[in-house]
């Protein structure tokens, strides 16, 4: 196409027409700096001339510096002197939006140390890959691919696959949460889950209630969406009711949602009791505010210890909006949460994620699917609850032993949150980063710019021996940095 | 942890102050409908009481309707009859804002005919899955896994698969389009990259141009933006650069992006001559209006005929962030797209991706990267562009053949789309309807209301005789519509 006006003209040499036509292609940008040619065989074709022209057309380019040849691979062009017309240079950081602007400046990963293998790192809370029964998901693949073939690989539906929708139905119905008037989406995990929902339901300047300290995608998130967060502060001793009713009197009717993670919870690790569920329930209840459930980690606790979910209060209710992810403990490379909640919000948030991304991998739906519902995941649970239990009891005797605090948060979990006596855990973290120990700074989680002196260490990725030795190693700088104070 | 609080207390029999406590749980809602029980002995353990005891109370509870046992799986907590409370019902489409209500409205899944086996169906332009190689893509699963083994299963980074964010740089180097300072971020498809974008960079109000008519997933994420859409015509002989002109002599300072398909545009299937493609970069060079450039079924055209994307002329500057997907043609349920632009502008939106959901699936990428980076892309372009474009041929005939048209736009692609004689498409599909006929009325894919005597032919997943048998119906369908219109 591009070759299809060119004409033989005047009494030039053919050659030189050709280099000609060439030339100009290439000047006017037609036949760009590294672009391949045709061979000259297929060139001659093309513009039906001689073979032995268009051998001679491309020497000349070639002499001339505009054309290169790579044995075996063809002929290219080679422009780059030609590019002197003055370059377009959109000044982009300036056209950028806030949501851009939050969502880069509260993104946690770009000002990171940068991890090298000699670091002992409590900043990760994702799972040990290790742990992942390998065997049994290429066994998954295989099986499902056998079962679906190319339907797992063309377009599917907004709100998921089918069996996996099935499936978290049931799921669901064992956390004792099954109503009639719910249903499921597939969502890219917690993060995609959350960030519909905002996208969907709230505008800037909406007040969402949530703990202090929280999660602290879930507040970079809420920010991007311009919301206005009221934190509700988590003490020793769980959420303060006193503070929450004191919210609720004052703004009780101005409250879009409250945001709550009631299961090793992040980053304390609190466990939220029963009754206190009850008590939020009703409460959210009483000023219909709708509850979004952040069923962050609660399979490491489910069905050891017979805690139910806040939605459980609402099967035959609509004010809550459970969202799951196994990603936390299994696969989260795969990028599969769900969102449960009354089939009239699941309707409008299916179009909503078929705008943002038509719908989530059919692939990897499929594969999970068959691994869950082989009865693999409830074993590879059992193993994980095991292992990670361990690490946190290690864990928790070793801060108690070593680290000279003011109070250890939490139940369990992936992670244990630790408040110091008025050490600043920036500094602290400065000076572990020196003996090749890093954690993260418990700041990031407060909605109130609280928490200078609170630390996360996240345990999933390290041997009991690292776990043991990075916390002796924290412990014995907070007790140099106490002794300097003193 | 539920069952910490029982205490024995008083002369009451044991049982009956376990069955107490249980109808208590299960009155207050802390044991929901459905959900399981211990089993008796692990309670007896919990409690701390004999298990005699726990199996008079269960059989007391189960007696009163509150447990039910069902065999091999253990009991259930039955409360019913118990919720009597009075429901928390939210009025959620109360709730909803614009981005939602325009999503819901334009989402044309929800207003389309249902689909059943015995239709003739021209609406869709998804890839036919029987053209997809099974056996190679298992085998490209197979080999990932076993090179990267966990890895694709846990988190990764936002950017991308490191290799395949490598192979997609060599692809638009194939293109013509490599630039230094120019990098990839790979995203959920083509959707996921035009929704970053518009999310990072504009506000409700701003001012984009694209082609009239254009791709309807773009109108409509554009008008979810709340983007003000300036269409520019699409004739029979390509976009209307005297309107064009006329435009930017008006707005030229106050648009904010230039959003163009050049390649088998959808819905008209016309290919933008490269002389078009450097004066259109070139205007909008000149009015410093940046260019959004979709490359849609481009890899149906490329390195047959030699015709290079706008991104080609900008490999020294920054004004053209081109979308590339592969998922027009192949493995669409895996939903992989890439963004390819700026170094700044990638930085930028990695933030916004990794607020919205962290990273595209890992696995599915290293699994698509090895199917590329095997060869084995390039045998199945080579065979789906001879299956391609035969139905596209063969269908340019039957239309020509049957249908009384006012001209035929394309040069080929997934698609045909007609303008009719003053016919309205969307009767004409009613009818065609009753007939077992149906297409994708051409309205949707217009900026200004107009397109009511259009219509578009996907063609990817229909035998060449359903081709003829279907478009000689619509045919006669049109001839009677004119019969009585006489």
């Amino acid at each position: 196409m591009i070759f299809s006006d060119f004409k033989l003209e005047g009494n030039l040499p053919i050659y030189i027409q050709i280099k000609d036509y060439l030339s100009s292609l290439i000047n006017k940008g037609l036949l760009p700096n590294g672009s391949k040619l045709p061979s000259t065989r297929e060139l001659s074709k093309i513009l039906d001339v001689s073979r032995n022209s268009v051998i001679a057309a491309y020497d000349e380019l070639k002499a001339d510096g505009f054309l290169y040849s790579v044995n075996g691979k063809g002929t290219f062009v080679s422009s780059e002197k030609l590019i002197t017309s003055s370059d377009w240079n959109i000044d982009w950081i300036n056209l950028e939006n806030e949501f851009s602007r939050t969502a880069n400046e509260l993104d946690i990963v770009k000002n990171e140390i940068p991890w090298s293998s000699d670091l002992i790192s409590f900043k990760s809370i994702s799972p040990d890959g290790d742990l992942f029964d390998m065997d049994e998901f290429k066994k998954s693949f295989m099986s499902r691919i056998s079962v679906e073939s190319h339907k797992l690989l063309n377009y599917g539906y907004a709100q998921g696959y089918k069996p996996l929708i099935d499936f978290l139905g049931d799921y669901m119905k064992k956390k004792g949460s099954f109503s009639k008037s719910k249903t499921t989406l597939v969502t890219n995990g917690f993060t995609e889950a959350f960030d519909l929902i905002l996208s969907s339901f709230t505008k800037p300047g909406d007040m969402i209630l949530c703990e202090n300290p929280t999660h602290n995608t879930s507040i970079k998130i809420m920010r991007a969406h311009g919301i206005n967060i009221q934190g509700i502060d988590i003490g020793k001793d769980g959420l303060d009711f006193d503070m929450l009713e004191n919210i609720l009197e004052k703004h009780g009717n101005s409250i879009k949602f409250a945001y709550l993670t009631p299961s090793y919870h992040n980053p304390t690790g609190s466990v939220m009791p029963p009754e206190s569920r009850l008590k939020f329930y009703n409460l959210m209840k009483k000023y219909s505010i709708p509850i979004i459930e952040d069923g962050f980690n609660e399979e490491l606790l489910y069905s050891s210890s017979h805690i139910f979910p806040l939605s459980s209060f609402d099967t035959s209710g609509n004010g809550v909006i459970y969202i799951g992810s196994f990603s936390k403990i299994l696969f989260p490379g795969m990028r599969i949460g769900w969102i449960y909640a009354d089939k009239k919000i699941i309707n409008r948030l299916i179009s909503v994620k078929r705008c943002r991304n038509i719908h989530t991998s059919f692939l990897d739906q499929g594969v999970l699917f068959d691994y869950l519902n082989s009865g693999k995941f409830e074993k590879y649970i059992k193993k994980i609850r095991k292992v990670y239990g361990e690490k946190f009891s290690v864990a928790r005797k070793c801060v108690e032993k070593y680290i000279d605090n003011e109070y250890i948060w939490g139940d369990g979990g992936l992670h244990i949150f630790i408040k110091l006596k008025g050490i600043d855990a920036r500094e602290l973290l400065d000076r572990c980063y020196n003996k090749k120990v890093i954690f993260m700074p418990g700041d990031i989680f407060f909605t109130d710019n609280n928490g200078y002196d609170t630390l996360r260490l996240g345990l999933s990725r390290l041997s009991l021996e690292d776990i043991e030795k990075g916390i002796k190693i924290i412990g014995e700088t907070i007790d140099e940095m106490n002794e300097e104070n003193k």
